[in-house]
Order: structure tokens, then C-alpha cells, then sequence
């Protein structure tokens, strides 16, 4: 199963970055090989800087063995500290504020005893929430989920509004999608069939994330709104860097940190308890920051 | 003692404040009063923004008593989780790059089983390290370690090497300072001796720090070194929000997110990968960014 998991990520990484590469028109992915230190796997970085669309981003491909630290052993509740994983992530950080930051990631992890999961997840960060907009991006998450089981998107969409959460703001990082972890072979679905899901919702991207490109990148914007995304850029850092299990298991454990924090954007922005005004579209974009909104039936 | 404590800490805030101010000569510090939600103290944030000098920074003044949450009373190895808690925090990022960034903080802590101690530090970020600045800032720290204790200084250096370090970037923050924390009372030195340390530690960084900023807020600089010091600034935000104890502290406890996070620069980039060329002013910067600098004998 891993090598089929891994040879599938590896062209999924390749086929996304000629999608985005495509749809950007004026940068191309440059690409960084690694080693981890004690050989055991390693990763395909590919960075795009610049862009017509994207300012900065990343496609991240990983295949690596390795001994899990004792405490995160024994809150994964495995007997045996070795594991495997494999997993494609994704941060698109756009220049033009119209057009929204996007996330995806897919993972699978084998461990010691013989357990293995998938696990990923979708999500988008408009700076100006466009409520047709995320509706459409709902939609297309619950058709993939819809495809494999109808209980997917209800529980994986509330499982996003509550990881894609920042408490210490109150606030949603930006209007959810769905995210799933440790999803195994059960009597009723075998393996494959977790597979074959997490390949649809890998597949969903590029098509839904061009499109959201396309839609917005000729619009025109003011530089307040270019300070207001780096305002909610400087939201989506205090999550990467605060919150984020998957960045803080990297750095913890000797990830490589240049990787992990292609997450971050180009540039961010803090100002001391700025409150948009009431009734402005800044205002109104913060009152879809919460979790519980029914995007399919808004 | 506690009501001795939270008094001098006032009015160490506004002396600090009307220095600062002055010294900068171009905005003024607004004050925002709050209170705990359970009504059991507050503080009093004051915020300064786009000075002459001082771009954005903040200087807090709290007392506040809780409950511990039960994993921080354990960590603390407290029977007892009541507390109160006092304390002033500095952090200051001046616009132009060839001013460092600086930080400070004071505090006292009484557990509910009586005991007590004193809390802080010093440290100094600058983006170009002029050797004879840091030299001369740990000199005035160790001045006034040594009043108290000829031992205070190397011991505090030493905790500021392992406290303000990168980890995931193998680099210190800035060129150091001081860190203590847990100091009570032994047979040898009583609380009020503590006090009094505190005192000219805290004492020390108004005059070095107003001092900083004369020397260098009218060097000229470039964009290039403007854009240095923002990725520097982005270092600084790790370190913040992915490593710094009383920030981690803070947020999960649900303490006020603006005050703490007053730390946060006005603006922060990145960039994928970026390594100064060899031989350059910011090349020979991180050569600095090291533990076990002995900045007293350079």
C-alpha cells in the first residue's frame, strides 16, 4: 500500500503544480530535493514566488521513516514508536486580496504495529468573504465527500470549523472546508476505499482553486484593502505558528523548518486592536468568521 | 509585599512610558484599562505607534489573580492553584532598521501555598549588530546583576542564550541579555533583596534603551535594509508565537489577546529560503545570533 500511496502523491504533487503553474501565467515552481539528516525518506519542496496571482506558495511532497517521539507515540496511542508517512501539502498566498488563501493537505501514516490512516484536509481564507463564492467551494468538497458517504461532509466540515479555529481570536481562520485524520480500514470500508476518497478530495483542488483564481484575479483593489489582507495574513500566521498541529510536530521534531513554513506568507501585518468599522466589508467579512455557518443551503 | 510589589510596577510603567515618550518625540502612549472577565484584577496596556523613533510597542502593566490551570500547577509543582500575579512587559520595534528591537519584563508570582517569586529579563534584537552596542548593553546588565550578586549575571546571560533561542532555526533571537525566573526567598537572601534586584534590572533599561535609539535613529538605511530587518521581524514572530512561554501562557490561559500579543511587529515578511551572501552586513549579523558569546571580554 505505501509505495501505491506514495507514487500516487508524487504525480498528484507534478499534475497541481502544472495546474497552478498554468493558471498563474507569470511564475514557475522551483524546486528543492531533501535528505532527512539520517536518510531515512526525504521531500520534493516546490516553491512559487511572484507570480500574476500568487505572491508566494508552496506544494510540498514528503515520503519518510522514522521513530515518533515517546510523547507524541502515546498520544497516538501506538505500542511501537516507528512509522512511515507520506503527504502532500498546500498554502497559496495570492498578491491580489480579492483573491482568497488557500490550504490543502493529504497524508498517509503507517506505524510500527501495522495501524495506517489517511488523513487530510481543504480549507479556504477569503479576505473578503464572497458568500456565492464559498458556497460554490462547499459544494464541491461535499460532492467529493458525497461520492464515497453521505456522513463525510457533515462530520468532516464541522471537524474543519473546529481545527481551522483560532481561540485566542475568537474567530474562524477564514470560512472552513473540511479536514479528516486517522482514517483506517473498518469492517465496512476497506483500505483502498479510504484511498480512493482521499484521492477525489486531492483532485477537487485545482480545478476549485483555478477557478477562484480566475474569478478574482482581474479585480482591482485599494491599498486599504491590501492592509486589511495583511492583517488577516498576520491571523493566518498567529495560527500556523500557534496552533497548527501538523507545523508544530514539524518543528518539534526536526522537521525541515524551510518547508514547513512555506506556510507563511510574504508579508504580514499587526496593528493594536484595529476594529473594522461597522456596516464595512471588513466588518462583514468577520461576521462569516465563525463556525456553524451552513454553506450549502446559505 | 504583593501590594509593595504592584505599586512599584505602576509607577515603573509610567516612568518608563514618559521616557520613552520623550526620547521618541513623536507619539504618545494611549492607555486602555481592562479588567479579567471574573473581575479578579486587570491591567493597564499602554500602546505607542508610529513615533519618530519607536514604530509600534507597547508597555504593559498587569496584577490579576486566578486559578492555575491543573497541567501549569503541576508543571509548577504548586499543591495549591490559587494565585496572583504582577508584572510589567516591554516589547519596542522601531521603524528604522539600524535601531534593535528590545524587550523586557518584571514580574511576581504568589502561589496559593505562600510562595513567592520574582520573574525577567532583558534582551536586545537588533537586525545589524554593531558589536560595541551589544557589548556596552550586557555591560550595563551585568552592572546591575553585580550590585547584587557577582554570580547573577553569568547565570542570567546564560539562561538568556537558552531562553531566547530558535530552535527550528538554530539561531538566538537577537545578541541576549538577561533571564531569571523562580527567584524566592533562601536563608541567605530574603524577598525584599530579590525586590530590590528587579528594581535595577528594571531600572537599567530606560536609560540603555533611550540611549539605543539617540545613537542610531538618524542613520540612513536602504530598502534592501529595510526589507532585512522585516524578515528579521519575522523571526522575532516565531519565536513569539511558536516558543515564547509567557505568550503560550497567556493565550491559553485566555488572557487579554491584544496586550499580549502587543508584541507582534507592525509589519513581518518572509521569503523561502533566503541566505545572505557571504561577506554581507546581514551574513555577518548571524555569525552573532550564537550562544556562548562572551560580550563582556570581545
Amino acid at each position: 500500500m505505501k509505495k501505491e500511496v506514495e507514487a500516487w502523491f508524487r504525480s498528484f504533487q507534478d499534475n497541481l503544480c502544472a495546474a497552478l503553474q498554468t493558471c498563474d501565467g507569470g511564475a514557475v515552481f522551483e524546486e528543492d530535493l531533501w535528505q532527512k539528516e539520517d536518510g531515512d525518506g526525504g521531500g520534493r519542496t516546490r516553491i512559487i514566488q511572484n507570480g500574476l496571482v500568487l505572491e508566494k506558495g508552496g506544494v510540498l511532497f514528503s515520503a519518510v521513516t522514522g521513530i515518533l517521539p515517546e510523547a507524541a507515540a502515546r498520544a497516538l496511542l501506538l505500542p511501537d514508536p516507528q512509522f512511515f508517512a507520506t503527504g502532500v501539502s498546500v498554502v497559496l498566498h495570492p498578491t491580489n486580496p480579492m483573491v482568497p488563501i488557500a490550504h490543502m493537505n493529504v497524508r498517509y501514516f503507517e506505524a510500527g504495529n501495522g495501524e495506517a490512516w489517511f488523513g487530510g484536509g481543504i480549507d479556504l481564507t477569503p479576505i473578503y468573504v464572497d458568500t456565492e463564492q464559498a458556497s460554490t467551494f462547499h459544494k464541491a468538497l461535499k460532492s467529493a465527500c458525497d461520492q464515497h458517504n453521505p456522513a463525510y461532509y457533515p462530520e468532516f466540515k464541522k471537524w474543519a470549523d473546529d481545527y481551522f479555529y483560532i481561540s485566542h481570536r475568537r474567530e474562524t481562520r477564514g470560512v472552513g472546508g473540511i479536514f479528516f485524520d486517522r482514517l483506517q480500514a473498518t469492517p465496512d470500508i476497506n483500505i483502498a476505499e479510504r484511498f480512493a476518497f482521499v484521492q477525489s478530495v486531492a483532485n477537487t483542488f485545482a480545478p476549485v482553486y483555478t477557478n477562484l483564481m480566475n474569478q478574482n484575479r482581474g479585480k482591482t483593489y485599494t491599498p486599504e484593502q491590501k492592509q486589511w489582507q495583511l492583517l488577516r495574513r498576520g491571523r493566518y500566521v498567529e495560527f500556523n505558528l500557534a496552533l497548527d498541529r501538523g507545523t508544530r510536530f514539524g518543528l518539534e521534531t526536526g522537521g525541515r523548518t524551510e518547508s514547513i513554513l512555506m506556510s507563511l506568507p510574504a508579508m504580514a501585518a499587526w496593528q493594536y486592536n484595529y476594529t473594522p468599522a461597522d456596516g464595512s466589508p471588513e466588518a462583514k467579512t468577520l461576521q462569516f468568521l465563525k463556525k456553524d455557518i451552513d454553506w450549502i443551503n446559505l
